[in-house]
């Protein structure tokens, strides 16, 4: 029998920005295996998603009930880890207070992902240079390092706000002569990218994606307006899979021998592009119907979403509480009235 | 009779850097004043004294009791206003936050004291260059909006970072179209510049100061190693009172007729320099021994003063909570869980 290795931690937070898509699922999926095997905190980030939308914030709440619901729909499970909103744990708010007073602006001015995304946002004409978008990887460290989180499942972009929070851990380790937060990794899943029907960016303004909470008609239709090879008018003329979206959704969601046997038959025109549709329509339903059964199931219980963010966000809370006390105390401002 | 006119609100606060010493005095009578007109918020601001001193925090808790005596000694009445801690109220922390959001970076690097302190530091060897420090004027907007003070004592130094709050004001109530927060007014109080024993400006660190703290005897003490005109060696030579510390503090301490007899008494050498002291002594112990008896009276109950910081502490945290529940409303961060 070998000795007891404590478990490793997990932080890893969404911005409601809105109804998730079959894209995003793949996300859910390793959120849901590594619930197994670390102790995670998911969260909610409604303070994040003021950093870009501080103006547009009438659809927050509803955001929020709708990323809830798609979570739990895919299978994350609250009675495992808490699923908490950001702005209901407060100390969020107290560890970026007290984390901006040690961190030093130029890092947070090099991050390369500020300059890049204030430009991006500039083309469409949209002002965000604002204090908390320049604060935005502080705000995520506060956010690992509240729950001492060694671990962040995070894709390749994020890459450099973990290194803010490995930076914050170690000159805070350092300034205050303690051992109190880990140098949080990096977990990079593969995450397949996933074109909308139209081929470009799948993304729910464009009204290209399939939402994860698509019912079986919506998806359907979803499928049949999926762009084909444009120079395959017949289903008698021999098609190019490489051109054709669907072709893309059955290279993940079919298997190699499935692929194979499609892409044979729509080079020598034996299958048309109908039941090549039908084909993965009835894989993704297969995919969605038990998310959909899940939140029938929810939804048979109003107010069951706002329970468990309630007790998430109670649970984070707890958590949260021990950190802060050890970062008080350390920073001098933890007196005989906590 | 006329109308009820409601009162105005004032927040104020000083870092707790240390005890005060008389120079301070005319800020806290000022502030004695305020209390009978306003509604005031009083606050130990440690969270702000991060700012500078973040890597120096051994003695902040005593601090915070110290200059919470030196308050309450001055004669500001805890029963009036409350008298509170920042830290201990986490609304702070949550506003600030909050404002981050929508409030231009270019405004705080633009604020004329953030160039000039970040020089001086760094002139010292010292790397203020902190995310924290270039938030400052916002952080003490959260301060300031957090009781919808509509006026703040401060000094001129202090203009810019008010003028940053009444932005702050207006366009958060322009972006949520809504009238929530006020734009609040400096009021200018005028402080006589009082300088140390040896004409350097008045600095404990310099060990030039008068402590309001000061003991009968350490007060004569100070006052006798006062400087005086250099040229005047024996009680017979005339005297210079224009370079004299001693008359200095005559000008701040005595009736216009004591300063004339005494100025005359300098320049044809009939009154000594011991005289002139003792005068000063007696003047200076009227103003302190009122102060070191409350003092005493306040150190014989143990436990006092973390009571009075507790209760004030809780009823800014129940002003506070009104203005944040109309806050998170406006930004869209308030959902059914609060």
């Amino acid at each position: 029998m070998g000795a007891m290795v404590p478990k490793g931690k997990i932080f890893s937070g969404m911005r409601p920005t809105g109804r998730l898509h079959i894209g995003h699922l793949s996300v859910l999926q390793n959120w849901i295996r590594l619930q197994q095997d670390y102790d995670c905190v998911f969260s909610i980030v409604d303070w994040h998603a003021l950093t870009t939308s501080f103006e547009d914030v009438q659809a927050m709440q509803t955001n929020i009930r709708e990323i809830a619901l798609d979570w739990l729909s895919a299978g994350l499970d609250p009675e495992i880890s808490p699923i908490s909103v950001q702005s209901q744990v407060k100390e969020h708010a107290e560890l970026h207070l007290l984390f901006s007073m040690m961190t030093p602006v130029s890092w947070l001015e090099r991050c390369p992902t500020y300059k890049d995304q204030l430009q991006q946002f500039g083309l469409k004409g949209k002002e965000i240079n604002m204090y908390g978008f320049l604060g935005y990887p502080m705000l995520m460290t506060a956010d690992i390092l509240l729950y001492l989180a060694d671990h962040v499942p995070v894709g390749q972009d994020q890459l450099p706000h973990i290194e803010i929070s490995r930076e914050v851990a170690r000159r805070f380790n350092f300034l205050y002569q303690v051992e109190l937060f880990p140098e949080p990794q990096a977990i990079l899943s593969e995450v397949p990218l996933l074109p909308g029907i139209d081929g470009l960016k799948m993304s729910k303004s464009y009204g290209n994606d399939i939402a994860l909470s698509a019912s079986a008609a919506e998806l359907k239709e979803k499928v049949r307006l999926m762009v084909t090879d444009p120079a395959r008018v017949r289903k008698t003329d021999p098609g190019n899979p490489e051109v054709c979206i669907v072709h893309t959704y059955h290279k993940i969601y079919s298997t190699a021998e499935e692929v194979a046997e499609i892409e044979e038959g729509c080079r020598n025109a034996t299958i048309g592009c109908v039941a090549c549709k039908q084909a993965l329509a009835a894989k993704l339903e297969n995919m969605l119907g038990p998310i959909r059964e899940r939140r029938e199931a929810l939804l048979a219980h109003p107010g069951r979403i706002d329970e468990i963010l309630a007790e998430g966000s109670r649970q984070a809370r707890q958590k949260a509480a021990v950190t802060m006390n050890l970062t008080r105390e350390a920073m001098g401002v933890r007196g005989v009235l906590d």
